[in-house]
């Protein structure tokens, strides 16, 4: 019973500091590193891949929207192909310097408001898939469960790890409860760790109405700006071990071989209102 | 008598237009993208790939500033270390938008203040030397004609291409004048070609004040935001083309090889007062 | 009959030309300019000020999403109280500048995506009025036709010029066709000539389906980055001449005044999904 | 014995959070807040004014350069009137939110390498002070013991308070030691405490070689970005109470008048290399 638990990190930039990516790296079997678009920037991009390095942690993309000022959680409406660019872009740039140090970037997990808008919309998550394939098709997409991500991946025919997360509740249709909604974020170790193993236990998320969400969980996501986020690393690293999981790098899950009929869909324009 | 015609290319970003990229590419034989930090954008990249691709015209990154106010043409003091990795994000963005068009990044050259610091700065020199280097060993550094570039690049054992410019007069150490003097562009395409030819008919450089400044000179630049941009190309390309010049990519140029001795420097901080 | 023709301008910044504001402003009686955000920069602002005080047209604010790779024409969703400080903030950058010429900024319209998410969202509407109201309660909101602006403004007890598009055409719901479509800009001079006559002899719109619908037309916009902004300036304001109408400064058109009980509604969460 | 304890605040933006306003703006007497460029935004200004108008403190702008991947922190060569320009901007920016809350912005303070750059440079050091004048010619000017600054700030006519820091050494020439060198930052509250008492008490700036370099001191800065701030503000002001010095707003001090004769130089264009 495996499960590769990550976090998104390298959020700092310049002398800014956001997460405690020291402290937090060494707890999970993979990072997605900002990419400086929401946060970010190359030097910090080289010290986070140097940390990953340091503690045999496998490095993934976090590309996320061009918005410092809201630190990529506000929805921006592209055109699909303008995503698609936006995230190759991104995934190059960290491929460039995870080369020089010879690791190889080997997962990509978008950040904030473009994995919401992923979530639902149909035409971002198949931008987000394409963009990850241009980079490199062996990249494996971390795609929201339940979600039209997955179903984007899979028809681009990208390896999917489905993804829950440590530090959100949802609501009944899968996707994470706003974060415009008081108690978006569980901050509770204890919680976090019970929410955690329930859901891989049963394969399934479990909504705050209390419906129960059948899905493949593959990958569990830590949020590294939360101030509690080594707090909730560490319990739920503990509560997984206590209980049989063990937390590998997301090579050594078995995931699911995509479809071999995956088809592109026709380009789609997207609502933009 | 071969030399490479190059221009900076894809400045444009969103609905901002810069340039005419249209216009001008399928003039010249290497065409440098700017990659997102001055100027340019994941999508405008693609399009000028395209446009490239389409003219049979090589391509290279041009790296800048993060600066779109000042277009990355305001001196910004960096430590090395975050230069050389911020020419490593640029170019590895590149690279990896090109590949989903089967292009390969085939040179780099610096933009703006950047170039401009690292004519006359060992340490920024070095910094985008290692830069490039880290990005693929392979790439060929578009280096102004005597300057600290050219040393940098031989020391890393990078192909080095010697450049001159088609539209900007030269001081007497062989630096471009400053944009900040009156006349610092030649926007007469008669005044450039006559320039132009001179240079290369010598392997020279030749001052405001009469200074003759010999030098290899491997390549020839254009900036492509220039209003006059595209009538220089044409004028330099019949100049030369008159003259018995070929203007080829720069993979058919002979570049002196880099020395094999090539050692690098120990690592200094940059004077940043 | 007067009317008072306005236009974007100071849309530059740094080196990059957006516009023709040397040609556009003479033309017209009042001057938005952007203030930062989406494009401009301070010393735009300033030039751009001393443009129209040299031309003797009046100046507003035109303030927009910070997004200078989208040109502030992408939606970003905000939270109404971020969107009221965002644009009084940009107002206030303006207000300082203008006072060092003794301009006085005279109204305000918002850019791009801003304006387009305040048309139809009374959230949005009411959140740019009053952080127009905040800046100063005596400023004009030029408001799209038909619009939840003109119903914010007037609650918020705004002076409100109704505002029409000469260069877009629109649809039955009175909104302008979205960029997102073919033909959603006007760019023959003599159809947007014909187009506004049309609009401020009947004070109304004309949808592309033939709907009519009635509305005040205090003000008509031409939006100064389109390259055919001036010839539709020179057309527009030699069709209104001709007819009888007068260009005059916003001041000198009788606006209806806002409704003495305006009352403020309660704050709502802009629904973000 | 009054001097005014001020602090560099509001440097947080959107979800990112720098320093802790919230404990040390209670223990200051002027908070000088960020205007966006640098760091802060428009919701963080308002909530900082806010906490300001909550416990009694004076506030002021603190403009930097537009360089949020640098904190505001790296040199950026522009021209003195661009610089002027950008200053007025964010002061406007902040004078129009202040004025939502009936607060008045009472002093300027440059930020990092803007402040820095003005130290030294005269160029520089009369474009910030020319763009707090075009602002507001009552605004007090917050500047650097033994700079360019106070020079510039007296030649414009403005109120100047002579400012010393708690957290930082002094070299020889009464500039700061660099955040280039190791030790740049004080960081032991009682060292601080030690250091401002030497400094107000003697009225004088003591170099780390020992140098002795006499100026009135009006004003005591905390950089609030430190971990270290609330603890040298908390130390700082008991070691002030303890030796009988007040911590005053600005207004309650007495600073020099500046000389009737102050004539603006002619400009001068910066080096710009």
């Amino acid at each position: 019973m495996n499960v590769c638990l990550n976090a998104d990190v390298g959020e700092s930039f310049g002398p800014v500091r956001v997460g405690n990516d020291e402290a937090l790296i060494p707890l999970i079997s993979a990072a997605s590193i900002a990419c400086g678009m929401h946060a970010g920037d190359p030097t910090m991009m080289i010290r986070t891949i140097d940390i990953a390095l340091q503690h045999g942690v496998a490095i993934g993309a976090h590309p996320g929207f061009n918005d410092i000022w809201g630190f990529g959680r506000r929805p921006i409406t592209m055109k699909p192909q303008d995503i698609e660019y936006l995230v190759t872009y991104q995934i190059g740039a960290l491929q460039a310097l995870a080369a020089t140090r010879q690791m190889k970037v080997g997962h990509v997990k978008p950040h904030g408001a473009l994995n919401n808008m992923a979530h639902r919309n149909a035409d971002v998550a198949r931008a987000v898939a394409r963009g990850i394939k241009a980079a490199d098709r062996d990249l494996v997409f971390f795609a929201n469960c339940c979600s039209e991500m997955t179903k984007a991946g899979e028809a681009e025919g990208l390896q999917v790890a489905h993804e829950a997360y440590v530090d959100r509740p949802y609501d009944a249709d899968g996707a994470m409860v706003s974060r415009f909604n008081d108690n978006a974020v569980i901050t509770d170790p204890r919680v976090a760790a019970e929410h955690v193993l329930r859901m891989v236990s049963e394969q399934a998320l479990f909504a705050r109405d209390g419906t129960r969400i059948p899905t493949p969980i593959d990958t569990l996501c830590i949020h590294g700006d939360e101030p509690t986020a080594v707090k909730l690393a560490e319990a739920t690293r503990q509560a997984l071990a206590v209980n049989g999981f063990r937390s590998v790098p997301i090579g050594e899950m078995r995931l699911a071989a995509p479809r071999a009929d995956s088809l592109a869909s026709p380009e789609q324009p997207l609502d933009v209102g």
